[in-house]
Formats: C-alpha cells, sequence, structure tokens
C-alpha cells in the first residue's frame, strides 16, 4: 500500500459545502446561532459528506488492542496480561466501550493489532497482528520502520472496507497495558514539550511509578533522538502498534471521506501523527473529550481542536469517542430532521 | 393540592444507595474512577431510584410554553405570536427539541400552560392553561400568587402522571416569547445579583434592547420589591406561567424519586424557585449544560450544580436537556451494563 499516496490525497473541506451546510442553519426555526457548536458540527459533518442532509446509518467504533515491551520498566499499574483479558471482556460486551457503543448506536469493533497472545478467531475480533507487542523503548526501538509502516496499513485498509460498507462515522479506541506512555512520548517529540509537560497518571501510578514513567521516556528519547520531521520514525522509536493502527485508520477514514471521532490520549497520540503527516488530517476530525491524563491539552492544541466533552474520563477504549459519535450524530440531524422558518411557519425576528 | 405538603416531603439521597452505587462502580473492570463524571451520574441516579441495577426505559421531556406581558416592552427580537407558531411547530416534530428528544428516545411533551390562543384538541399538546400569557410585569405583578400555586399545580400532577406510567427520566424545556425576561428577574432577586448582572440576549437583542431589557427589570424590582425569603411571591412578581410550571415538574418529580435532566436559562429559574423551596431538590437534578446566556452560572451556582455540557446552546425547550439525557443515560448504564474485574476475569491493578 501506498500510504504516502494516500496521506497526501486528502483534501481540505470544500468551501460550497461548508457555505451550503451554513444556509441551511441560518434558514432554522431558531435564533441565528442558537444551537451553538452543535450546528458547527453538523456544518464540518455535513462538509465532509458533501451533503447538506447527511444521515448517519453505520457507526462504527474501532477498538485497537496492542502490548507494549516498555511495561518492563514498571509504568503501568496494571500487568500486561490485562490487555488480552480486555479483549476477552470486549467480546463479552461487558467492557465500557461496548456498553457505551450500544449507547450510541455504534459497532464496536477491536483489532488485535499487537496483543502478545494467539487469539482464536472470534466473531467481532478482527486479527490483524503486526508483532507480539512493541520492543522496550528504553533500550531499542519500540518498533521497525517497516512494522509502523504495516500497521497504519492495517488502520488504512480497515478505514477502506468500513467505507465500501457504507460507514458513515468512525470512533477510535485503544486497549494495551503501558500505552500511556509511547503516547508521552510521541507528543513530547512532536509538540517540543518535555516529557514531564505531558506525562501522567495513566491507569492510576504512584508518585514513584510516575517518575520511573518520566525518566523512562526522557531516556528512550535521548536513546533515539527522533526527528519530529519525521512522524513515522518517531512512531516506530517510541510508539505503539495500537496508536499507529489509530493513524492509520484516521488517514483511510479521512481520505475516504468519512468523519473521525476521536478519543481520549492514545488516540489523539494516533491523530497527532496522523496530522504531523498531513494538517488537512484536523478537518475530519472530532475531539470527543479532554481526557484527565496531563498532556491530552498539548495533542488538542498540536491539531487545534476542542473537546466536545470534559468529564475527567481517563479509560480510553472508545469510551469518550462513543459520547462523542451521539453529539456528533445530534449536530448532523440539526440539519437533516429540523424545519427552517418557511417550512415551520414561523416569524424571523428582527435581531435589533 | 397541597403544593407545601410536597414540597417539604422531598427527602435527601439515601447514604445507603450512595455508598452501594459507589462500591459497585469501584469493581468494574476499569481503573478506578476512570469513567470520572459519568460514574458520579450512574451514582446520583441509582441513589434516587433505589437501585444499583437502574434500567431507563421510559424518558420524557415536559416543554411548558406560555406568553408574557412583558413582550410589552421591547423585551425580545421575535413578536409574541411566535410562542403558538413554536407550539405548532413542535406539534408537526420539527423543531429542535423534536429533533435531540427523537435522538436521545425522549418522548417531547408539549403542554399550553399559558400561551396566548386557543388551540384545538391535538395529539401531544397537554392543554392545562392557567392563563394567556402573564401581565406586564413592570406596570403589575406577573401573575398572582393564585395562579402561580395553579402553575405549580399543574407542573406536580404532570409529574405525578408521569411517575404512574413508569417514567424513569425527566428532562425540562420551554417555549415563551420573552421568557428570559422573568429567568433573569427570578435570578437576580434570589441570588441577589444586579439586573445587569444577569441578564443577557436572550433570543439576540442588540445593545438597545439589552439596555431597555435591564432597565425593564430594574423597574419591575422596583416596583414589586420581591422578598428573596418567598420564592413563589417572587415567582408571581416576576415570573412567567412555564417557568411555574418547570418549578412544578421538578418539585413533583423530585418527589416522587424521578431524576429530572434541566436544559438552560429558563429551566434553571424553574429549579432555582424550586430550590429555593427545598434546598434538597438540588440532589434530584441534573444540569444539562452551561447556556450562552448570562445570568445562567449564577443559577447553577445558587444550586450548586455542574453543567455536564458547554456548547454555546441558548435556544431552551429542551434541547440541552435531550443531550443531557444521553449522558445520564450512559452513567446509568455504566452500572447496569459493565461487568467488574471478577466477572470478567480481569486482573486487578496495583496503584502503586
Amino acid at each position: 500500500m501506498d500510504i504516502e499516496k494516500c496521506v497526501s490525497s486528502i483534501q481540505p473541506l470544500d468551501e460550497i459545502w461548508l457555505t451550503r451546510a451554513q444556509e441551511q442553519l441560518d434558514k432554522l426555526a431558531i435564533p441565528l446561532g442558537s444551537l451553538g457548536r452543535l450546528m458547527q458540527l453538523g456544518k464540518q459533518y455535513a462538509a465532509i459528506r458533501k451533503t447538506i442532509k447527511p444521515a448517519i446509518r453505520d457507526k462504527r467504533i474501532f477498538t485497537f488492542a496492542a502490548d507494549h515491551g516498555v511495561v518492563a520498566e514498571g509504568v503501568s499499574a496494571f500487568p500486561q496480561e490485562v490487555t488480552r483479558q480486555m479483549v476477552f471482556n470486549f467480546m463479552r460486551g461487558g467492557a465500557g466501550v461496548n456498553v457505551l457503543g450500544r449507547h450510541a448506536g455504534a459497532t464496536v469493533t477491536v483489532v488485535d493489532i499487537g496483543v502478545d497472545y494467539d487469539f482464536e478467531d472470534v466473531d467481532g475480533l478482527v486479527k490483524r497482528k503486526v508483532a507480539r507487542g512493541t520492543r522496550n523503548m528504553a533500550i531499542e526501538s519500540a518498533m521497525s520502520r517497516d512494522e509502523a509502516l504495516q500497521a497504519i496499513g492495517v488502520g488504512i485498509e480497515l478505514a477502506r472496507e468500513a467505507a465500501r460498507q457504507g460507514t458513515d462515522l468512525v470512533g477510535t479506541g485503544d486497549m494495551g497495558i503501558g500505552n500511556t506512555t509511547p503516547s508521552s512520548a510521541i507528543i513530547a517529540v512532536l509538540s517540543g514539550c518535555s516529557a514531564a509537560e505531558v506525562t501522567g497518571r495513566g491507569t492510576g501510578i504512584g508518585d514513584d511509578a510516575l517518575q520511573k514513567k518520566v525518566e523512562t521516556i526522557e531516556r528512550a528519547l535521548a536513546l533515539h533522538n527522533p526527528d519530529p520531521a519525521d512522524p513515522i520514525g518517531v512512531l516506530a522509536a517510541v510508539g505503539g502498534l495500537e496508536i499507529a493502527g489509530i493513524a492509520g485508520l484516521i488517514i483511510g477514514a479521512s481520505s475516504e471521506g468519512i468523519p473521525v471521532v476521536i478519543d481520549g490520549f492514545i488516540s489523539g497520540a494516533g491523530a497527532v501523527v496522523a496530522c504531523a503527516l498531513n494538517p488537512v488530517i484536523r478537518q475530519y476530525l472530532f475531539a470527543a473529550h479532554l481526557s484527565m491524563e496531563k498532556g491530552h491539552r498539548s495533542m488538542l492544541d498540536y491539531m487545534g481542536l476542542e473537546p466536545l466533552l470534559d468529564l475527567d474520563l481517563r479509560l480510553g477504549e472508545g469510551t469518550g469517542a462513543a459520547l462523542g459519535i451521539g453529539l456528533v450524530e445530534a449536530g448532523a440531524k440539526i440539519l437533516t430532521e429540523m424545519l427552517t422558518f418557511e417550512e415551520a411557519g414561523v416569524t424571523e425576528g428582527s435581531c435589533s
């Protein structure tokens, strides 16, 4: 797959559709602009879909699962086997993303892109393992450049499949014990912030483990000295397979004209890599929420995105994306279902 | 109806159910507390319903419509007939609250509690007119004390009907050209803020009209000098029939143990009156969003509520409540549908 070609094919949103959507919004039988950001969501969604009456039928959350060699450094409160245990929980439908996905009417597709475990064939689990987890970034490169590209390719392929199957809206999600560490490392490199500025408590580590986590990232950055101008290189050196998969999904969806609702910190790392490859991609993204995880604001600032929700979430999985999907869909329905002043026979205001 | 008895019957949430819900949340197979405020929504909802596995089947938004004599002072950008025109739009299902209500799976019940128009009998319109609008508060009392009590009684009755029919969650909404003016007047009296501090642009008035609006409220407050210790008196002097209906709905729902999602500024005025009568009522409320309307923050502060959303909404109707219902339901589902560490076979973290 020619990833570079896919990345560079992504075009800015069409001004014509932005204008048409705004004109329709301005005609609705409400005080001008009084549905606030909901209207902006509808407008952006409509412009991506190139229609002012966008119907959202098929919504899918992709939850990419992978393991991380860096857990050997003691950066997580949970042991590595929890990654595969949670994949089984996803399959049973009992995890947060299953519950909130169902609530949003979205299908949850779990992708094994790098779990250190051999899953049987199960319905709902997409097996696209690139490697059995990353290597420990503190002592060697997390992935080879080829592995990083392969994992991005998996995400792009999944987006293309979804497009063929008529998916209207995509959400991102992650599962991977240890994956806040590569996410912090990535945003540190791309934003120029120090590791300490963008490293948080992840699943809930204490002060000592946090200190160790920051030092681990500092050691990895000193070892690899990743070049911010080479996002694939950054991903390979200090990233994760699920982060690469998320970046690929975002690239693929944008190139197919499918809007993407990004979840929190790990999804943010994937989105930041995608936007570093082509800044136009941000126009296809909706930031579901502001994560509690320190460093997430830096990611959103890097992309110039404002989060829709601020509910102190820090779970990942795609849980925040599920909530965001509900809001984006609400914005689209404003355009599709609301009547105009003329249609509703309502007298317009004077706005004086 | 003995409103006072109903108001004083409302009890604080049962500590036992708050504790049980928290214990269940702490067992879920996620890092402790990592679903943030969503978990608090679930906990509060569960405690109101007295169950740790709350099922939300029937959701209803009540949109109270009424007219306002104070529009004679030029306080709105829209003419008074828009109130009844919007009621017709609600009946056709083409307004914002219809669209977002459907999106949330909530029924929208429109209540004519004081529109200056005689509606035919139509399906979905509840006719409980107390008066054909309020009188102009700038020159006389908006309502008699008896009218205010009648309108509160309508809200209480509707909540009791909803309880009998098995409603699990109630949302509030309003329609009434001119109704930001009484809402500002009410919060000015109850919070002690000046009219200027809590008066905004409503449907979108310009600087001159805003100045006139502030002066109108100042004039009304000087004329009636309402006693903040007498919330019914405040409501009668400078309130509105839909605001009284909303206050009644909130009182009735709380007394029946039905959680209430309050919409924006007008619903906030109703909620503030209810909480002034019995501060315990705030424990039954979820504030859907922070309205763009100046003065809404003062209302939320008065009640000690934090809004769930901040999307620059300022439409009313119950549109924000519809979005809030989606979030409260998500919080309840966390408790009802998610598996615990034990159930899911996931290893617990060390949190060290």
